[in-house]
């Protein structure tokens, strides 16, 4: 059983009218509901709203995978929890990052990157599928198409990552480096871009597959340790020897 | 020019004999003057009992690369400066951290992982070029070996290097990626182990010959820009067409 | 059901006492008899001197991990085969480069380097696992130790590995890249470097471990399919515009 | 001064007559002729057509960085040669293919991956610069526009390149990784995807820079040296010990 937990700042469908109407149940509603139709799958919803923005000790403790959609709250969300979910990432909790969480303070925080792109609004997209064999890719064709989504571009301010599993077209003249994998710690992550608040980008089909594809590839395999720290001085018996000429 | 600044905490050379006898000008010192070896070099030292922890704004904005020593102190060093180090990075600066530095609050923002590794008093190394074509490894032979020096061992808690130079062998029988490179926003990062403030290691030839290298793979090609923030929407004349159907 | 095949070139257990002693069913039969361990592996054994060098059409299309060791007759083996072997696992099926396959024909074209490297008979070797948290390196301890192993030393000339699972210490004085990962069209490829014909490494418990769990993730998820070749163009309809000014 | 030899099939030069009005001295004169601008590079040009299809062992072993042309004459190209090409590689020497040449023999040797991708003709692209530190981009803007180019998509077939340098973006709605590097041996590859015969592409200005970037880029730091060989046993000296209890 792999536990996700599916957090949104929910604050553009409290706010907007058009996002209300597309994502009635909010996007981490939306979000959940298709990952619960894997029978594998334990998911929870948190947001910021909630008492300890969503994630207490408690919840973060029986999360595997955590799922993160933020965009005008960023600087909303507790630096002390920031820090709690990085040693959680780095003892193996897998971490989504979706859309505008590019400049989320945990994830520009787990990458060490500025994290910027170039945007704009209203432009329809090809999302490639650059590497078919990746997990995440699992079940999908050649690409999707998005009827309106809102443009980011490159350059995209990453370290190298690790696979690049997906890459954006958009009709606007730009490219992306949609869907990608980093490691950190024992954890894994990845970044994916499309799910602007208006437009329905979660209710598609594929779109929900490689959510779904993707928190399974993330879960850790042995389930989450502690965050590792500096370990203590080998015991000698370990040691092969201490000095050359010993 | 280029120009660099050589940052030392230190604290070991002032409380401990052993250490200000090996360096008597600090690790610092020791380090700038292997660097004034080169004329293109313009080398200044700064220390963290020095105004502004010798990293005021005027420093870092005329600083192309930067070099960090620290160990006991990490904790000492404020926030706001590593904020600034890794602002600067982002728009170009090189950083380059030595061996305890691995630990350092500069290195980890930077990193976004723990940095742990496992570590030992007192071995031999032999630390063997892996990558003989890379600029850091010039005029170097097949490996140099240092009669003693502290026991650095993997797992290291980095994420995945770019271009590994260096690979340390400790004769207690422990490996480590000694020199790393990677890359964060517009900025060069070096990680390299040995320097442990008990042995000679800055005085040695070769170890001053890579600082050097290191420091003129680092330096940012066209200047340090600032640190890249999320680009506006492209005006309209630039995108190719906006709808599919337009 | 993963068939596996386990290439061995047979050559010194035949000509060998002391190899023939410590693999009386050939290095091939003791790897077999390791994975039929697992009953989701369905195992065959090949060697150089069947007919089709143990490796026909029939067998090639009926085989999702090709396990290799070879080291005397790399020459021995028919350029043709080489070449249905890398169509193979550019289709999807996993390859397992174990020991001095590091030179054979196989590993050589799909790593298109020279996999050069240092070597010299007779030493102890600990074998760090690196990268705890890859599938390869599961249910492993933080290191095996090789009583007696042949040393290899880098550089090792390979292009730059997707994941480095295990590092080689020899108590001689080097260290090795001694578990890669690389992908080569939809194939993935595991190269290990213990395996010296007089040392009973691929005896030893954790390496049968190591080796199970490798064909485990170089097993295609899909299947193999057929080599990739250049597509056709893609039918107009499928293009969303040709022209700039369309 | 670094050697440069730009190899070219030239046959479309002289078969088909809209090639020949765009490129009256070959391909291979107009790139030669571009990168003549620096004085710091010697430019030797060379077809398939000269007599030992104009690399001579004298010839290759004067060129530091090799540039290649090919598309309908790929096999013709001899596999000696070829051979050759890549063991020069392998000891140092820059290699960089140009458009067609993804299924040109030398690249496909040398990236031991089938190379494949997805084609069709005429669209207009913009040449997107996606890491403007790299030295390949360097005095470039953001992007390039070609009015007219073969669309290239993905999926490429490549290996995971070092970086990625440009992003093509195409108007019939493909992407497509325009520029990368890669690491052979001692030699430094580069991929560039522009430049179909029937479009004027190597006289575009900042096609032409970045041409001249390459092969700076490409250039051996220290010269070419021998194609690598497996070492000999290192003599027992330089080995710290033979045996743990040694």
């Amino acid at each position: 059983m792999i536990r996700v937990t599916v957090w949104n700042e929910n604050i553009h469908e409290k706010e907007m009218e058009n996002v209300a109407k597309i994502y009635p149940k909010g996007i981490h509603g939306t979000i959940a509901e298709a990952l619960r139709q894997c029978p594998d799958l334990e998911v929870r919803e948190a947001t910021l709203d909630m008492p300890y923005q969503g994630l207490s000790d408690e919840v973060l403790a029986n999360t595997d995978v955590l799922i993160w959609w933020g965009h005008c709250g960023h600087h909303l969300v507790d630096d002390a929890l920031v820090e709690r979910i990085r040693s959680r990432v780095w003892g193996g909790m897998g971490f989504i990052a979706l859309h505008s969480a590019h400049m989320s303070k945990p994830f520009r925080t787990l990458m060490g990157t500025p994290c910027t792109l170039r945007w704009r609004d209203g432009d329809f997209e090809r999302l490639w599928v650059v590497d078919p064999q990746h997990p995440i890719a699992r079940g999908l064709g050649e690409y999707i198409e998005l009827e309106e989504e809102e443009m980011y571009g490159e350059p995209f301010g990453i370290s190298n990552p690790d696979d690049v599993v997906f890459m954006g077209w958009f009709s606007g003249g730009e490219v992306f480096r949609s869907g990608c994998t980093f490691r950190r710690g024992a954890g894994k992550i990845f970044y994916f871009q499309p799910g602007h608040e208006t437009c329905p980008i979660y209710h598609h089909p594929q779109i929900q597959q490689i959510l779904r594809n993707a928190v399974h590839w993330a879960a850790p395999a042995d389930g989450v340790g502690s965050e590792p720290t500096c370990p203590c001085a080998i015991p000698s018996p370990e040691a092969v020897r201490k000095h050359k000429d010993a």
